[in-house]
């Protein structure tokens, strides 16, 4: 059985990066492809590197018919996505990879994106999209909203702590390395390859990333308690990936135990020997987390350290991952390839 | 049916690489991997980013069982790699990934590679493992010599137009831009992050490449006397792709329709809309060739461009290839993968 | 005596790198710098890297008193450039970086450019800015254009043996190579770190790129007779260096003999050993250009390769080695700087 | 008057960029420049991008002649240093950039570096080479010891305020992004392009990196109590470069007047407004340091964050502003050259 997918907002990298590992998936075919601004164009002329493939012509949305489609990805920006889902089909089931739909608190959503949310009956609904952590909601989803690529990161490296009660949740502080790709396809001065390339800096310093929106919701659930963490991201000069280097107060051996357990079953997640660094050049282009533990030299204190990359477990390999979950499919469906190396 | 897949040097980036794509290949099972100096090493401490897959430890060649062995690739160092296959069973089919049996004359051999050749009888064997050109005797061959990552991106973009004739056989320019993992995992100076990157040169001037051995015996066999190319080879601050851009004297339509009658039927390379230059972005991890051509404002004079990955279509991609054509498999088995951008 | 020095439009990446230079030169002191759409903004906020000067803010170009300037440098865009020009002091002396003086036929500068061009007077007085070639004309400028910095390095790699009458006039091919700060501080897709890092491509292939405009009119007044060469530009991944391959028929030893007659006293010029080729990596940031010469193995054939930083020796650093030149100093004051390596 | 200088173990990336700064300096002229596995070598062959320069051929150390040396760099390997620096004449002025002097207590040496130390006569004498904060023994001595590039780093960010008592002395964490060249010259597999190149990773993690021993020196007396930080270093694909992002506890606008107060006359520290984040990009290739602060969304959080070019300031610059010092020079003579930027 083929399920019939259509990708809205195809013209962006998580966008082609769908497309990328559809291509590879065997029970899946994409029947439309949206992009508003670049409508009536092939996608060889966007995305060159699919040239290969045989895709559908970019369309408008209000161009797709949506009765043949089983499942269809967003990959809008942020704001418009609310808007188009709203009034999508209520039946069709929909993965969402803006940030509208992760907050499920008005409040909050409204307090971290500044302004009011405009599909309040489907936020309600939608599913955190953290497919290890939220499986069984998601194979029963009809919308399931993507993380941010931080935030994925991030949980990955806290939550079976929390969980666990191995760590003091009043004194966690997340040093992220992001790579480029992870701010799109935008036309900013700072994501030029001549003032990017060769330097690197914080940016978003002082708890003022979006991404802390998700952070206080998850961990604050996790705990039955409010839990607030530093979180300052850093822009690289590298195209796919994201490095968290978590500082946390406990025990390293308990916390590599809480790793084992929690992750001992999982397809995609990596815990390495305990003392050994991830490196994000070990997962590009994959699905896969790489996660290790060190014990500092001042006792009681550990280091956390999650490797993955952005547009694939951090985007649109997530996406697809819960896209299996809701369809029935085995999880790791099309998404077991090796990461690229060098 | 599963084949079982010996990989002879799988600690270098083309094992790695052979690695990866059988990982996504239905019909084939990695039984042995050696790697003299790394014998007893997992592949996880050589090549973390494999750290998912179950693979063999790396062993000396001589413990490995060839007899349960459908097919070998061998990625040893020159040199190595002629003794190693003399001595390998008769009945095994095996792909060459090194340069030494890839010059069918034993004196061109030792003019290129300053020694007298080792196995004489099996190089005289040899089929040359350009897949498109090559591809009824690559199915009923023992041994397959991959080709030079360079050789093979020039003869893409030549090949075509010899056998056409339609350009001047006395005035080719290769003005060839490749990428560093071509030099593979040896320690150099000139190889280092800090010499690298943010710079780049020609190399090997005057025409001293050892792959104009492999262009001097192809384009001779093929035009019926000999031809000799200028090649220029320049180390660019990328660790994956060749870009090969060649001065022709011919029709640039003629031209393009050479290419058009060559490749209409070859799933692995495209050719691009006239006038329109491809780019090593687009092919990046992928078993694709780009080909464009363009027709200089001298009357007379043509420009055409070949991209492709130097370590998928110019190394382990094409390996894989002509492993398929040799067990009777569809030629495309596990290599119809997207390219990854960005 | 200090000289005291307007900018305009500072705001570009050719403004930075002359406040660089000129913050090392010993007589000269800037005392405007005009930016229109960053008007009133400091250049600590344009370009941080420049925080620890003290320099004016940007200000508009017509709230300048002129009066008080003794050369003023011209970073605008083209067509910009010859507008405001043409409005300044007559007696001004003036730097252009632009493409917009360096043509002095008004037909040729309509053809590569697509306009009439607003200021021909001054473009008639206008002197070519490639100080090693017009040193005489320069010092008694009042306007000097400097020149397009592709073509600055294939008039260093040809003028000497055009001059000479050692090579084919009619068979010359110039395949660059250029870092991406030549195409300025622009907003452009292809320009993006995700899009350009880790690829190369070529570009305004089959003879299209502006540049051909100035080769065709310098080295025809060279030769006395019509030269069209082959030029074909490509993309790297690098934020400095052009390099220039050029592809000749002559012989390689007479060709090394007359850029040793040329170059000798040059000191900005260096010619490498016989049969060794120069790197963009030893010149960046430095306003050195390097030569290499080789032969090829077909007699008769000559590999030309020359490299320069695009923002130093192929334009700020031209510019301020000219304002030298024209303000009487010594031509090399506060250019002497060694390259950064790595 | 033009001091007399020698560098041993100029073949390295600090010799190199030492003799980079040097060619600027008004008063400094090198007479000896040693490398002993590359003695006998122009430099012209070991640093290409220095052939513009006239510089003495590389010669054994035991092949100088001192008595014509003012001051001597030792820019040898470390452990090699202390035996080399032990036999040199005992009133030559030499500023050591090598990890054999840092440390006062030669337990402390052989606890981080695993050996007895060498030349304990030295060591007791050498002076600790951050300029800052030890002027006045710097301009007396006739031995001083450069820091640790991170170390620098860390202390530019921290010494101010531990002076002035404004953080919480048992809560400091050093999470810190290393660019590559921090690592010389050698050849090891992790330094590749191929390996280092789009990705990144954390390295000696859990407090196990050797410039811990320079902070717990230095923090413990400047505190007057032991003192000790946690500090996670990252490899990052760039080639100068280190930033430091700092995480304390401590009021933000506390800690800002003290960087104010202690920073306010210092040519090569610069303090950001308040909130915004420095970058490597904007101080490459020069000896400036830029520190800022924020204020975290918890109170009682403070981010400092400190960027420096690891070559410049935090190793070849620092030692030439510590040779200023020694020579009765001012001290930012040679070194106020801009940043290159991009």
């Amino acid at each position: 059985m083929t399920h019939k997918i259509a990708i809205l907002g195809a013209s962006g990298y998580t966008g082609a990066e769908l497309i990328r590992l559809i291509a590879g998936h065997p029970h899946m075919e994409i029947v439309a492809l949206s992009g508003e601004r670049k409508a009536g164009m092939k996608m060889t002329d966007v995305f060159p590197h699919l040239r290969h493939m045989a895709l559908p012509t970019l369309c408008k949305i209000d161009e797709i018919d949506f009765s043949g489609v089983d499942l269809c990805f967003c990959a809008l920006p942020h704001k418009t996505s609310q808007q188009v889902i709203r009034d999508l089909p209520a039946d069709l089931k929909v993965v969402d990879l803006s940030a509208d739909f992760r907050l499920r608190d008005p409040e909050a959503y409204h307090k971290w994106y500044g302004n009011a949310h405009a599909a309040l009956e489907q936020q309600e609904k939608a599913v955190y999209g953290l497919s290890e952590f939220y499986r069984e909601q998601i194979k029963g989803a009809r919308l399931v909203a993507g993380t941010g690529c931080n935030a994925a990161t991030g949980q990955f490296a806290l939550r079976p702590l929390i969980s666990a009660g191995v760590i003091d949740l009043d004194d966690i502080i997340l040093d992220l390395k992001c790579a480029v790709s992870g701010a799109g396809r935008s036309l900013k001065e700072n994501l030029l390859h001549a003032e990017l390339s060769e330097g690197y800096n914080a940016y978003a310093i002082g708890g003022t990333h979006r991404h802390l929106g998700e952070f206080d919701q998850e961990f604050s659930a996790l705990a039955g308690r409010p839990v607030r963490v530093q979180f300052t991201p850093h822009l690289i000069p590298a195209n796919r990936g994201i490095l968290a280097t978590v500082y946390v107060k406990g025990d390293a051996h308990e916390i590599y135990r809480a790793f084992e357990n929690a992750y001992a079953d999982e397809p995609f997640v990596e815990l390495l020997p305990f003392g050994e660094a991830p490196s994000t050049h070990h997962v590009r282009g994959s699905n896969f987390v790489h996660i290790g533990v060190a014990a500092d030299r001042i006792e009681g204190r550990t280091i956390v350290i999650a490797a993955l990359d952005n547009l694939t477990k951090g985007s649109s390999g997530q996406a697809l991952q819960n896209a299996n979950l809701m369809l029935g499919e085995d999880e790791t469906t099309g998404l077991m390839m090796a990461p690229l190396f060098p």
